[in-house]
Protein backbone atom coordinates (compact mmCIF):
# COMPACT_ATOMS: atom_id res chain seq x y z
CA UNK A 1 0.00 0.00 0.00
CA UNK A 2 1.52 3.21 -1.08
CA UNK A 3 -0.60 6.59 -0.65
CA UNK A 4 -0.13 10.02 -1.55
CA UNK A 5 -1.47 12.89 1.20
CA UNK A 6 -1.95 15.88 -0.81
CA UNK A 7 -2.39 19.15 1.58
CA UNK A 8 -4.51 22.52 1.71
CA UNK A 9 -6.02 22.12 -1.83
CA UNK A 10 -7.62 24.83 -2.78
CA UNK A 11 -10.79 24.45 -5.21
CA UNK A 12 -9.76 27.90 -7.55
CA UNK A 13 -6.12 28.22 -7.45
CA UNK A 14 -5.12 24.47 -7.44
CA UNK A 15 -7.71 22.40 -9.41
CA UNK A 16 -5.61 21.36 -11.95
CA UNK A 17 -2.74 21.28 -9.80
CA UNK A 18 -4.43 18.46 -7.46
CA UNK A 19 -5.77 16.42 -10.37
CA UNK A 20 -1.78 16.27 -11.61
CA UNK A 21 -0.48 15.28 -8.29
CA UNK A 22 -3.36 12.36 -8.39
CA UNK A 23 -2.52 11.03 -12.17
CA UNK A 24 1.05 11.06 -11.32
CA UNK A 25 0.49 9.29 -8.26
CA UNK A 26 -1.43 7.01 -10.10
CA UNK A 27 1.02 6.22 -13.17
CA UNK A 28 3.78 6.26 -10.87
CA UNK A 29 2.69 3.44 -8.42
CA UNK A 30 0.70 4.70 -5.60
CA UNK A 31 -2.57 3.04 -5.22
CA UNK A 32 -4.62 6.13 -3.16
CA UNK A 33 -4.60 10.13 -2.84
CA UNK A 34 -6.47 11.24 0.00
CA UNK A 35 -6.15 15.16 0.51
CA UNK A 36 -6.95 18.48 2.49
CA UNK A 37 -8.33 21.84 2.35
CA UNK A 38 -11.08 22.10 0.31
CA UNK A 39 -13.12 19.12 -0.94
CA UNK A 40 -13.64 18.86 -4.80
CA UNK A 41 -15.71 16.73 -6.94
CA UNK A 42 -14.31 18.09 -10.14
CA UNK A 43 -10.67 17.07 -8.77
CA UNK A 44 -12.47 13.60 -7.92
CA UNK A 45 -14.15 13.08 -11.02
CA UNK A 46 -11.15 13.71 -13.14
CA UNK A 47 -9.62 11.16 -11.59
CA UNK A 48 -12.56 8.59 -11.46
CA UNK A 49 -12.97 8.98 -15.02
CA UNK A 50 -9.36 9.07 -15.90
CA UNK A 51 -9.33 5.29 -13.66
CA UNK A 52 -12.24 4.41 -16.21
CA UNK A 53 -10.62 5.12 -19.40
CA UNK A 54 -6.81 4.71 -18.69
CA UNK A 55 -7.66 1.34 -15.74
CA UNK A 56 -6.20 0.56 -12.13
CA UNK A 57 -8.25 1.07 -9.21
CA UNK A 58 -6.48 4.18 -8.07
CA UNK A 59 -8.52 6.09 -4.93
CA UNK A 60 -9.20 9.47 -4.41
CA UNK A 61 -10.18 10.33 -0.33
CA UNK A 62 -11.12 13.56 1.28
CA UNK A 63 -10.40 14.11 4.26
CA UNK A 64 -10.64 16.31 7.24
CA UNK A 65 -7.58 16.53 9.11
CA UNK A 66 -4.06 15.44 8.29
CA UNK A 67 -3.00 14.84 11.57
CA UNK A 68 -5.28 12.30 11.97
CA UNK A 69 -4.12 10.55 9.25
CA UNK A 70 -0.78 10.90 10.13
CA UNK A 71 -1.13 9.85 13.50
CA UNK A 72 -2.91 6.73 12.65
CA UNK A 73 -0.89 5.33 9.82
CA UNK A 74 0.76 2.13 10.64
CA UNK A 75 3.89 2.85 8.24
CA UNK A 76 5.88 5.22 7.22
CA UNK A 77 5.73 8.87 6.40
CA UNK A 78 7.65 11.06 4.02
CA UNK A 79 7.75 14.46 3.39
CA UNK A 80 8.81 15.87 0.36
CA UNK A 81 10.21 19.87 0.93
CA UNK A 82 12.64 21.48 -0.08
CA UNK A 83 14.00 21.65 2.83
CA UNK A 84 14.32 18.07 3.42
CA UNK A 85 17.75 15.65 3.10
CA UNK A 86 18.56 15.46 -0.40
CA UNK A 87 16.92 12.40 -2.32
CA UNK A 88 20.25 10.66 -2.94
CA UNK A 89 20.94 10.47 0.96
CA UNK A 90 17.90 8.67 2.32
CA UNK A 91 16.17 6.49 -0.97
CA UNK A 92 18.00 3.90 0.38
CA UNK A 93 16.98 3.75 3.57
CA UNK A 94 13.29 4.26 2.54
CA UNK A 95 13.61 1.89 -0.12
CA UNK A 96 14.68 -0.57 2.70
CA UNK A 97 12.13 0.62 4.74
CA UNK A 98 9.28 0.48 2.30
CA UNK A 99 10.30 -3.31 0.97
CA UNK A 100 9.81 -4.50 4.90
CA UNK A 101 6.67 -2.69 6.08
CA UNK A 102 4.77 -2.16 2.68
CA UNK A 103 2.85 0.86 4.04
CA UNK A 104 4.25 3.90 2.87
CA UNK A 105 2.30 7.60 2.51
CA UNK A 106 3.89 10.74 0.36
CA UNK A 107 3.17 14.00 1.63
CA UNK A 108 3.40 16.66 -0.77
CA UNK A 109 2.30 20.44 0.65
CA UNK A 110 -0.08 22.99 -0.31
CA UNK A 111 1.47 26.30 0.18
CA UNK A 112 1.65 26.33 3.84
CA UNK A 113 3.24 23.60 5.79
CA UNK A 114 2.19 23.53 9.25
CA UNK A 115 5.65 22.69 11.12
CA UNK A 116 4.05 19.64 12.97
CA UNK A 117 3.87 18.04 9.74
CA UNK A 118 8.04 18.03 9.29
CA UNK A 119 7.90 16.12 12.60
CA UNK A 120 5.37 13.63 12.63
CA UNK A 121 6.95 12.67 9.16
CA UNK A 122 10.06 9.78 9.48
CA UNK A 123 11.54 11.42 6.41
CA UNK A 124 11.72 15.28 4.83
CA UNK A 125 12.80 14.57 1.76
CA UNK A 126 13.99 17.53 -1.07
CA UNK A 127 13.92 16.17 -4.32
CA UNK A 128 16.49 19.93 -5.37
CA UNK A 129 16.40 22.10 -2.40
CA UNK A 130 15.38 24.62 -5.53
CA UNK A 131 11.49 25.77 -5.77
CA UNK A 132 9.64 23.56 -8.56
CA UNK A 133 6.61 21.61 -8.46
CA UNK A 134 5.21 18.86 -5.97
CA UNK A 135 3.69 16.95 -9.14
CA UNK A 136 7.13 16.87 -10.01
CA UNK A 137 8.68 16.07 -6.98
CA UNK A 138 6.33 13.12 -6.00
CA UNK A 139 6.91 11.70 -9.99
CA UNK A 140 11.18 11.83 -9.24
CA UNK A 141 10.74 11.03 -6.06
CA UNK A 142 8.66 7.65 -7.14
CA UNK A 143 10.68 6.85 -9.67
CA UNK A 144 13.91 6.49 -7.67
CA UNK A 145 11.91 4.37 -5.01
CA UNK A 146 10.77 1.93 -7.99
CA UNK A 147 14.14 2.54 -9.45
CA UNK A 148 11.99 2.91 -12.66
CA UNK A 149 10.26 -0.28 -12.67
CA UNK A 150 7.20 1.57 -12.28
CA UNK A 151 7.35 3.00 -15.78
CA UNK A 152 6.45 -0.43 -17.20
CA UNK A 153 3.48 -0.80 -15.26
CA UNK A 154 0.16 -1.57 -16.67
CA UNK A 155 -3.26 -0.91 -15.40
CA UNK A 156 -6.09 -3.83 -15.71
CA UNK A 157 -9.31 -3.32 -17.04
CA UNK A 158 -7.97 -0.38 -19.56
CA UNK A 159 -10.65 0.77 -21.70
CA UNK A 160 -7.79 2.39 -23.76
CA UNK A 161 -4.16 1.91 -24.35
CA UNK A 162 -1.12 3.26 -26.11
CA UNK A 163 1.17 1.59 -28.38
CA UNK A 164 4.42 3.56 -27.57
CA UNK A 165 5.39 4.98 -31.25
CA UNK A 166 8.40 6.86 -32.82
CA UNK A 167 5.67 9.48 -34.63
CA UNK A 168 2.31 10.16 -34.21
CA UNK A 169 -0.63 8.34 -31.88
CA UNK A 170 -0.95 4.78 -31.62
CA UNK A 171 -4.19 4.01 -29.68
CA UNK A 172 -5.71 0.42 -28.91
CA UNK A 173 -9.50 0.24 -27.70
CA UNK A 174 -10.17 -2.21 -25.99
CA UNK A 175 -10.75 -4.32 -29.75
CA UNK A 176 -9.61 -2.47 -32.09
CA UNK A 177 -6.70 -0.42 -33.06
CA UNK A 178 -7.39 3.32 -34.32
CA UNK A 179 -4.00 4.92 -35.49
CA UNK A 180 -3.72 9.06 -36.20
CA UNK B 1 22.12 25.32 -24.04
CA UNK B 2 19.34 23.26 -23.03
CA UNK B 3 16.11 24.30 -23.60
CA UNK B 4 12.41 23.35 -23.02
CA UNK B 5 9.54 24.41 -25.21
CA UNK B 6 5.93 24.60 -23.73
CA UNK B 7 3.24 25.10 -26.30
CA UNK B 8 -0.28 26.14 -26.18
CA UNK B 9 0.10 28.44 -23.02
CA UNK B 10 -3.33 29.88 -22.08
CA UNK B 11 -3.32 32.57 -19.39
CA UNK B 12 -6.46 31.49 -17.72
CA UNK B 13 -6.06 27.72 -17.07
CA UNK B 14 -2.56 27.05 -17.61
CA UNK B 15 -1.36 29.93 -15.40
CA UNK B 16 0.24 27.90 -12.16
CA UNK B 17 0.55 25.19 -14.87
CA UNK B 18 3.05 26.68 -17.01
CA UNK B 19 5.15 27.97 -14.04
CA UNK B 20 5.64 24.77 -13.06
CA UNK B 21 6.71 23.54 -15.84
CA UNK B 22 9.59 26.94 -15.76
CA UNK B 23 10.66 26.10 -12.51
CA UNK B 24 10.94 22.39 -13.30
CA UNK B 25 13.11 23.03 -16.11
CA UNK B 26 15.09 25.84 -14.28
CA UNK B 27 15.57 23.12 -11.12
CA UNK B 28 16.23 20.29 -12.99
CA UNK B 29 19.13 22.02 -15.25
CA UNK B 30 17.93 23.39 -18.52
CA UNK B 31 18.98 27.34 -19.14
CA UNK B 32 15.58 28.51 -20.51
CA UNK B 33 11.73 28.31 -21.39
CA UNK B 34 10.35 29.29 -24.74
CA UNK B 35 6.32 29.51 -24.96
CA UNK B 36 3.73 29.70 -27.32
CA UNK B 37 0.21 30.34 -26.68
CA UNK B 38 -1.07 33.57 -24.83
CA UNK B 39 1.95 35.49 -23.85
CA UNK B 40 1.81 36.02 -19.81
CA UNK B 41 3.80 38.77 -18.05
CA UNK B 42 2.89 36.68 -14.82
CA UNK B 43 4.82 33.39 -15.93
CA UNK B 44 7.33 35.45 -16.78
CA UNK B 45 7.59 37.70 -13.59
CA UNK B 46 7.00 35.00 -11.21
CA UNK B 47 9.85 33.25 -12.91
CA UNK B 48 11.91 35.99 -12.83
CA UNK B 49 11.45 36.32 -9.18
CA UNK B 50 12.55 33.11 -8.45
CA UNK B 51 15.53 33.32 -10.36
CA UNK B 52 16.32 36.77 -8.43
CA UNK B 53 16.30 34.91 -5.62
CA UNK B 54 17.26 31.69 -5.65
CA UNK B 55 20.40 32.40 -8.77
CA UNK B 56 21.27 31.04 -11.80
CA UNK B 57 20.03 32.71 -14.90
CA UNK B 58 17.28 30.32 -16.22
CA UNK B 59 15.46 33.02 -18.76
CA UNK B 60 12.19 32.67 -20.19
CA UNK B 61 10.78 33.69 -23.83
CA UNK B 62 7.61 34.21 -25.50
CA UNK B 63 7.56 33.09 -29.43
CA UNK B 64 4.99 33.23 -31.54
CA UNK B 65 5.34 30.16 -33.40
CA UNK B 66 6.86 26.74 -32.83
CA UNK B 67 7.18 25.61 -36.18
CA UNK B 68 9.82 28.54 -36.81
CA UNK B 69 11.52 27.65 -33.75
CA UNK B 70 11.93 23.48 -34.75
CA UNK B 71 12.45 23.99 -38.04
CA UNK B 72 15.69 26.18 -37.05
CA UNK B 73 16.99 24.51 -34.49
CA UNK B 74 20.38 23.35 -34.50
CA UNK B 75 19.98 20.64 -32.32
CA UNK B 76 18.10 17.66 -31.35
CA UNK B 77 14.45 17.87 -30.57
CA UNK B 78 13.12 15.43 -27.87
CA UNK B 79 8.75 15.75 -27.42
CA UNK B 80 7.58 14.54 -24.48
CA UNK B 81 4.08 12.54 -25.35
CA UNK B 82 2.62 9.61 -23.79
CA UNK B 83 2.09 8.39 -27.53
CA UNK B 84 5.84 8.39 -27.56
CA UNK B 85 8.85 5.50 -27.53
CA UNK B 86 9.28 4.50 -23.31
CA UNK B 87 11.94 6.97 -21.90
CA UNK B 88 14.11 3.46 -21.00
CA UNK B 89 14.52 2.56 -24.58
CA UNK B 90 15.82 5.89 -26.06
CA UNK B 91 17.40 7.64 -22.99
CA UNK B 92 20.81 6.24 -24.11
CA UNK B 93 20.55 6.96 -27.18
CA UNK B 94 19.21 10.90 -26.55
CA UNK B 95 22.28 10.74 -23.75
CA UNK B 96 24.89 10.27 -26.92
CA UNK B 97 23.26 12.87 -29.06
CA UNK B 98 23.26 15.07 -26.51
CA UNK B 99 26.61 15.02 -25.91
CA UNK B 100 27.62 15.01 -29.04
CA UNK B 101 26.25 17.91 -29.96
CA UNK B 102 24.90 20.31 -26.78
CA UNK B 103 22.06 22.11 -27.90
CA UNK B 104 18.73 19.66 -26.90
CA UNK B 105 15.46 21.36 -27.19
CA UNK B 106 12.92 19.54 -25.14
CA UNK B 107 8.78 20.21 -25.85
CA UNK B 108 5.86 19.53 -24.17
CA UNK B 109 2.46 20.18 -25.04
CA UNK B 110 -0.25 21.71 -24.25
CA UNK B 111 -3.66 20.39 -24.47
CA UNK B 112 -3.75 19.75 -28.58
CA UNK B 113 -0.43 19.12 -30.38
CA UNK B 114 -0.24 19.94 -33.54
CA UNK B 115 0.62 16.28 -35.35
CA UNK B 116 3.43 17.99 -37.25
CA UNK B 117 5.35 18.24 -33.95
CA UNK B 118 5.61 14.57 -33.40
CA UNK B 119 7.13 14.58 -37.43
CA UNK B 120 9.71 17.75 -36.60
CA UNK B 121 10.85 15.80 -33.00
CA UNK B 122 14.13 14.10 -33.57
CA UNK B 123 12.53 11.45 -30.67
CA UNK B 124 8.67 11.54 -29.39
CA UNK B 125 9.29 10.17 -25.78
CA UNK B 126 6.99 8.83 -23.35
CA UNK B 127 7.54 9.02 -19.76
CA UNK B 128 4.86 6.13 -19.01
CA UNK B 129 2.12 5.67 -21.08
CA UNK B 130 -0.23 7.17 -18.85
CA UNK B 131 -1.94 10.65 -18.68
CA UNK B 132 -0.74 13.11 -16.05
CA UNK B 133 1.41 15.72 -15.66
CA UNK B 134 4.03 17.98 -18.07
CA UNK B 135 6.01 19.28 -15.23
CA UNK B 136 6.40 15.91 -13.84
CA UNK B 137 6.91 14.04 -17.50
CA UNK B 138 9.83 16.84 -17.64
CA UNK B 139 11.22 16.44 -14.14
CA UNK B 140 11.61 12.73 -14.61
CA UNK B 141 13.36 13.28 -18.32
CA UNK B 142 15.55 15.77 -17.25
CA UNK B 143 16.72 13.42 -14.27
CA UNK B 144 17.40 10.25 -16.43
CA UNK B 145 19.47 12.59 -18.96
CA UNK B 146 21.47 13.83 -16.42
CA UNK B 147 21.10 10.75 -14.21
CA UNK B 148 20.86 12.30 -11.46
CA UNK B 149 24.00 14.61 -11.14
CA UNK B 150 21.10 17.59 -11.41
CA UNK B 151 19.77 17.33 -7.94
CA UNK B 152 23.09 18.58 -6.75
CA UNK B 153 23.07 21.92 -8.86
CA UNK B 154 23.89 24.96 -7.26
CA UNK B 155 23.10 28.40 -8.56
CA UNK B 156 25.05 31.05 -8.45
CA UNK B 157 24.48 34.42 -6.98
CA UNK B 158 21.65 33.49 -5.08
CA UNK B 159 20.04 35.68 -2.17
CA UNK B 160 18.91 32.86 -0.52
CA UNK B 161 19.72 28.93 -0.11
CA UNK B 162 18.66 26.28 2.13
CA UNK B 163 20.64 24.08 4.25
CA UNK B 164 18.95 20.74 4.09
CA UNK B 165 17.42 19.34 7.24
CA UNK B 166 16.21 16.00 8.82
CA UNK B 167 13.03 18.02 10.44
CA UNK B 168 11.97 21.77 9.78
CA UNK B 169 13.71 24.65 7.47
CA UNK B 170 17.21 25.99 7.58
CA UNK B 171 17.57 29.01 5.40
CA UNK B 172 20.62 30.88 4.89
CA UNK B 173 20.21 34.50 3.43
CA UNK B 174 23.52 35.31 1.58
CA UNK B 175 25.21 36.57 5.17
CA UNK B 176 23.18 34.97 7.65
CA UNK B 177 21.35 31.66 9.08
CA UNK B 178 17.69 31.89 9.31
CA UNK B 179 16.24 28.41 11.05
CA UNK B 180 13.05 27.91 12.00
Amino acid sequence: MLAVLRLGHRVERDKRLTSHVALVARAFGADKMYYTGDKDQNVELTVMKVCKRWGGSFETEYIGSWRKLLEAWKGSVVHLTMYGLPLKSVIYEIRRVHAENKKLLVVVGGEKVEPEVYHLADYNVSVTNQPHSEAAALAVFLDWLFQGAELERTFPDAEIHIVPSAKGKIVQRRSRLIQT
